[in-house]
């Protein structure tokens, strides 16, 4: 795999625009495609990037004698995937200067008990975002936790109203990880505009708001992408799949299933954004490790850019968080 | 053009199913794409049918003493299409016993005076629906007019908390066209699960409600067609176009286009749902008529089905919104 990490790249880009410039970006990468591998999306260094922008704008808020934001994440029992998230939600914050407290209730915790402590949260002035880790135990409703915290401080974007919003092309809390998607789309200079992107997996945090991000009007407050989408799912037939992936100049997969597509599933010079999370056995080592829903050696030869797992989208789902919480204290989002 | 009216196969198919049974549906229609020419929805016929459907309700609840559902239409200046357009609706109330108001304010009124007038019929127990007719004059924000109307009495679906509810699968008052889009393709025994869907078009009221009621999952609240579906729109480049909509099992149109859907887009047996509604004038007679999208009469010999304009969503659409304002009426939706 011949990639190189576009890390380079970003920092001249950077030093040489001062705010978004898409065509300059399109200029210094339009050669990308001719090349015969991917460049690998270095999410880590973007997530950084990300992380510093937010920290460089609290250490001034703070140098001029204003209060830190400060973000509450609640998290309920003791589900192991949700405490290395919250992990690292948490280190985030430390590092760009976002006070936080993480709250444990146990498992047997009442919905009611939940729903109190939230409400607690939406009154207490000093708190910016609140976030509840999903999945929440089967006794309590996740509809009525997501509508629980009041939508100025939902830095998660699950609230119905939040939801409505980003349907209805309103400036909003857009959800983490679909934030991270077109965040990277930008930065990385790539062209939606009148381009057909393909989601694989509709689930209301991911696949369904990217699909809503990429197709609906750029000229309103969700500067959307304009793309042809096609969404794709549980229920698409496998023979169907290839059929739209292979039109897809942009491909966001986010199914988990381990190597769901394959080569000749994607079009030569695509973006292939990857939000799987898979943890597989490595037949070599016989370690577990992580792994996403592309079969990343094999199509990082065709793909124009791809995201690799772990080290693409996990980091800038954690940067969105942290730029969603700034958002929130300095009240960008007229709820009226 | 050989097509018959599917009004008989309707009452067939009612005097043999009690409720919705898509498997019989499917039986007795599962012939019609060995025909050479489509199957003509009648939208008329359908619509008369909900429409009593609704009747019968109205009557029965009459004949045990309650008072009749009330529908409140508010509309804002002359515009001739929504003047048809609300008269249209009031003929609808009349027919099926729903009692209605229709207020005409100057285009003068302002933003205040309308919230006001739709906050005072929110705070009225003896109104179910209220709908405002859009467009508003340019100096009234549509968003705050559409947001003022409460969900509960909301039956347009315009409300952002019904939109929300809409993209994550909750019981909500769906706009009325892609809710005729949906009920049509349940009625007429249009298999959507797995299949293609191709809907052309990205507004808020028609196109990305129509994607969302197609793609997602089956069996949520609102019972969503678990389709593949790609969402095409005015950015969608011309030599695109056909490449999806010839993928389409199911090819819901929503452009203001005359003729954007001609037969050579079009897949073999292919169900066409044509929401435009085009006024332009007949070549022949020099007289104005109506017209859809699709190229209706060499679409039609290539479809499996097809919807006519006129006569079929528009007189859908109307009874839809009688449909949903007896939902608002027997309070079905939990708006907890």
């Amino acid at each position: 795999m011949s990639g190189k990490s576009l890390s380079f790249s970003f920092k001249l880009y950077k030093s040489l625009t001062k705010s978004s410039k898409p065509f300059l970006t399109k200029r210094l990468f339009q050669t990308c495609n001719r090349l015969s591998a991917a460049k690998i999306i270095n999410g880590v260094a973007l997530a950084k990037e990300i992380k510093d922008e937010v920290k460089n704008e609290i250490d001034e808020v703070v140098a001029s004698g204003k209060r830190r934001p400060k973000l509450i994440v609640i998290r309920v029992g003791e589900d192991p995937a949700s405490k290395t998230y919250v992990k690292n939600k948490i280190k985030a914050c430390e590092y760009t200067g976002i006070e936080s407290e993480s709250i444990t209730l146990p498992t047997t915790v009442s919905e009611d008990e939940l729903l109190n402590l939230i409400n607690k949260q939406n009154n207490d002035d000093s708190v910016d975002g609140i976030l509840v880790q999903l999945p929440v135990p089967e006794h309590i409703t996740e509809r009525k936790v997501c509508n629980a915290v009041t939508p100025s401080k939902d830095v998660d974007g699950f609230n119905v109203i939040n939801v409505g919003r980003l349907c209805s092309d309103q400036m909003t809390f857009i959800p983490a990880t679909p934030a991270g998607v077109m965040e990277v789309i930008r930065r990385t200079g790539i062209e939606t505009f009148g381009k057909n992107a393909v989601v694989c997996g509709r689930s209301k945090n991911v696949g369904m708001p990217c699909a809503m991000l990429l197709h609906a009007d750029g000229k309103y407050e969700t500067q959307a992408g304009d793309a042809t989408v096609t969404l794709c799912h549980r229920y698409t037939p496998p023979e169907q799949l290839p059929v739209f992936t292979k039109t897809a100049d942009i491909l966001v997969v986010a199914c988990g299933i381990p190597k769901l597509i394959t080569a000749d599933m994607v079009k030569e010079g695509a973006t292939v954004i990857d939000i799987g999370i898979n943890r597989i056995v490595d037949e070599k080592t016989g370690k577990t490790k992580l792994v996403g829903d592309v079969d990343f050696e094999e199509v990082a030869k065709k793909a124009g850019y791809i995201t690799p797992v772990p080290g693409g989208m996990g980091p800038m789902t954690v940067a969105m968080l942290m730029k969603n919480t700034m958002m929130a204290y300095k009240k960008e989002i007229n709820f009226d």
